[in-house]
């Protein structure tokens, strides 16, 4: 197959399971802090969680099984779409002149757009079996709200999106796709919930914020019994419902007769399509002994990883969630508008904090120029127009190749393309003209946002 | 493979020549008349169109080879999408409660998101293999010249758009993605020709037409000697080069163990995807004798094969053209607004023309709304949103669908989803607020433009 660009996986071999990182953290020589009450600052058990999640997916939060079985109907789901292609990327390897063996997995090809469908899935799923009707969520950009608008739809439950009203009224088009799959999305601060009406008393005018919106979803969830609340990024069970990217990725490598990557790459924000795609290669490490270095690449204007602190801190603005431990640059802290909007958020998943605290994966940051110019690089030779987030991703994967130019040495580099830009073409004009503001590290802003941290 | 929905096809299996209807039009009793010179009323000879397409094109034009190798540089561009998936629309399926198989054919995985690619590569090959340096061409909405933007990169040519400057405006996606592709995008009418400055002279205001637009880029690539011109529909090559979806789609249902179809349904404008799409199956019945319903959906709007005439006319407004023999509405017809850009074209290719005079095909023709509703219901089922060109042959597999149930017959239905809608949800807005218009057949302005139709 020495030609082959496309690694296709037929059905009957994509993943049955889910791979739970937890099982294996032991073996990796990484605790996993529990998550904290608020008001107690004691563990949170099951009940604190009741309210908002169904039992099924409470359970696989804090599950230590290995694998955990997707049902049938969440895979028929998938089958619409999965597995995703693995790509080799001959042609951007030709225009980087580079020794290395680049490959990329394309998450783009879901109906959404990104990976994000792949736990929306599950979640409607589980909601469904035990009997929830409605499920409520935030969404900044859209590309989560889009996912969870598709997954009610397949199940039959009623979709209620707190969309951030400058994006609702910037961005007509993912609004539309949620309403397309019959979602009902309303622009946030709104007047349907305590939360937003507060805002709105005080501030008429509000454009919103994730916060703003978080607040407003998940207060409509916890005062219907017939509604639940569904979270894109961050939990360990959203986490694990995206590890059929990795897995696959191994599948497809050996399909390819490729090395085993001495480098894989990805994109991090809350943190789940980094997960999805590098925890099964720990999994490897852990049942055979192969190792890969694990990247994770993140925007200059939130850099939580690089930048931030490992402590317990909020998950959202409001103070409204339980205490994680997580890399944070403070709950208050409020990303700069950047178009990786997916990546603007200003801590980190649980999962991913405890492995980078223990030195197994590696992180770097970058600002949002240099990843259009590796964005668009990458279009020119491969196509496809990657979604800023993504380029993220892209741009790391670059510099892996270019060490390798360097180094002389055929090295095997994998990343993952989350999602396409074709919602996000106002950033390549924007980048094209040279109008693309860069944001560097806000180092005073996180300073002070650091002070407001939680005393634990 | 009982319960499969995608079916693959792996890269080894990808098709190694176009299929050239040409050959097979005897065998079919079809005859095809020769294309006329506007002013001498003659067969245009090579030298004819030498001055705007390079010699293997203008070859391929009028071969009668039954298949004609694809150069192995072009299959490696189409390697980077193709094959693209076929699916059996089992959710659409029940949701549609019909006993029929449904299975349909993705192109909008390319990387402009339609079947466009499939011969703009094709074509930007050709000329830089002949030492052209440059090509233009004219786009409305912006899908073929996005089409021809990415492959005039993959190539190394440089590329001239001219975009009627209403969609240069109004689309800025589309205008931005020829961009990232490294397209020059020019609003037509522009001040770099003679045609557009002679209609910038009497209507400095002008929004600009797709007649307009054709004429800058023929103008310009007939006045340099290193530029020719490319067309994305009608013309033979153009066709031939699309016959790569059915090829792919008879190997997947053979895979798939699908019975022979009963009908397949495609859409139409100028011709090319559904060309592409149901030539193969012609090439089938020539060959092996299965026969199969052919359907040609086109938009009430633009009822060239159902209300047209059959008749010499100009492919183009400003009379530049040579004179075809096709179903036409006349070439002073302006189809209205429709939101299916793509099939807003007053005539039809040639050879889909003589298949339709020769009873070999079916035509329906059908208004926008019912279009959106038949898209939004398949959109509800399979995740993905149709282009609105797209969605006229998902109305047309509904129906063929709805009849099935109605005479309880398990048919096999096959359609040509050509591509996605991510940049026509403007579109879904209007008709999700129900402020979408329809545009009934236009009796009396085809009636007036039939009045003008060539002598021949």
């Amino acid at each position: 197959m020495a030609d082959t660009i496309k690694v296709l996986l037929p059905e009957t071999e994509a993943p049955t399971h889910w791979y739970n990182l937890n099982a294996d953290l032991p073996l990796l020589g990484v605790e996993l802090p529990p998550v904290l009450h608020p008001g107690t600052k004691q563990p949170v058990g099951p009940a604190d969680l009741a309210p908002l999640f169904p039992e099924a997916l409470i359970a696989q939060e804090v599950s230590t099984e290995r694998y955990i079985e997707i049902p049938e109907p969440v895979q028929a789901i998938y089958r619409l779409w999965r597995p995703t292609p693995l790509f080799r990327a001959r042609r951007w390897e030709k225009a980087l002149d580079t020794p290395a063996r680049i490959y990329y997995k394309y998450e783009g090809v879901s109906p959404t757009g990104s990976h994000k469908p792949n736990t929306a899935v599950a979640q409607a799923y589980y909601n469904a079996q035990e009997g929830v009707r409605r499920l409520t969520t935030e969404t900044g950009a859209g590309q989560w709200g889009s996912a969870l608008s598709f997954a009610c739809q397949a199940f039959g439950l009623e979709c209620k999106v707190y969309m951030v009203r400058v994006s609702y009224e910037q961005k007509p088009y993912r609004r539309v796709l949620m309403q397309a799959w019959g979602a009902v999305v309303v622009p946030s601060p709104s007047n349907e919930t305590e939360a937003g009406r507060r805002v709105l008393a005080e501030h008429p005018n509000s454009t919103g914020s994730l916060g703003i919106a978080i607040s407003e979803a998940v207060e409509e969830a916890a005062s219907r019994s017939d509604t639940k609340y569904a979270l894109g990024s961050v939990l360990n069970h959203v986490l694990l419902h995206q590890t059929v990217i990795g897995q696959e990725v191994i599948r497809q490598l050996e399909r390819a007769g490729a090395d085993w990557p001495d480098v894989i790459v990805g994109c991090v924000g809350g943190g789940s399509n980094f997960a999805g795609f590098a925890f099964p290669f720990l999994a490897e490490r852990v049942r055979t002994g192969r190792k890969t270095r694990i990247v994770a690449i993140e925007p200059a204007a939130a850099p939580s990883l690089t930048k931030g602190v490992y402590t317990y801190d909020f998950g959202d603005t409001a103070r409204l969630t339980p205490l994680v431990k997580m890399y944070t640059l403070g709950h208050d802290f409020i990303p700069a508008p950047i178009h990786a909007g997916g990546l603007r958020y200003h801590g980190m998943s649980p999962q991913v904090s405890a492995l980078y605290a223990a030195g197994l994966i590696e992180a770097r940051s970058v600002p949002q120029n240099p990843v259009f110019a590796a964005a668009l690089s990458f279009a020119r030779s491969e196509g496809i127009v990657p979604a800023p987030e993504a380029g993220h991703a892209v741009w790391g994967a670059m510099q892996e190749a270019l060490a390798a130019r360097e180094a002389g040495e055929a090295r095997t580099i994998v990343f993952n393309l989350c999602g396409h830009g074709h919602f996000d073409l106002s950033a390549y004009e924007a980048f094209l003209s040279g109008k693309l503001e860069d944001f560097e590290y806000p180092e005073e802003a996180v300073r002070k946002s650091l002070e407001a941290l939680p005393q634990i």
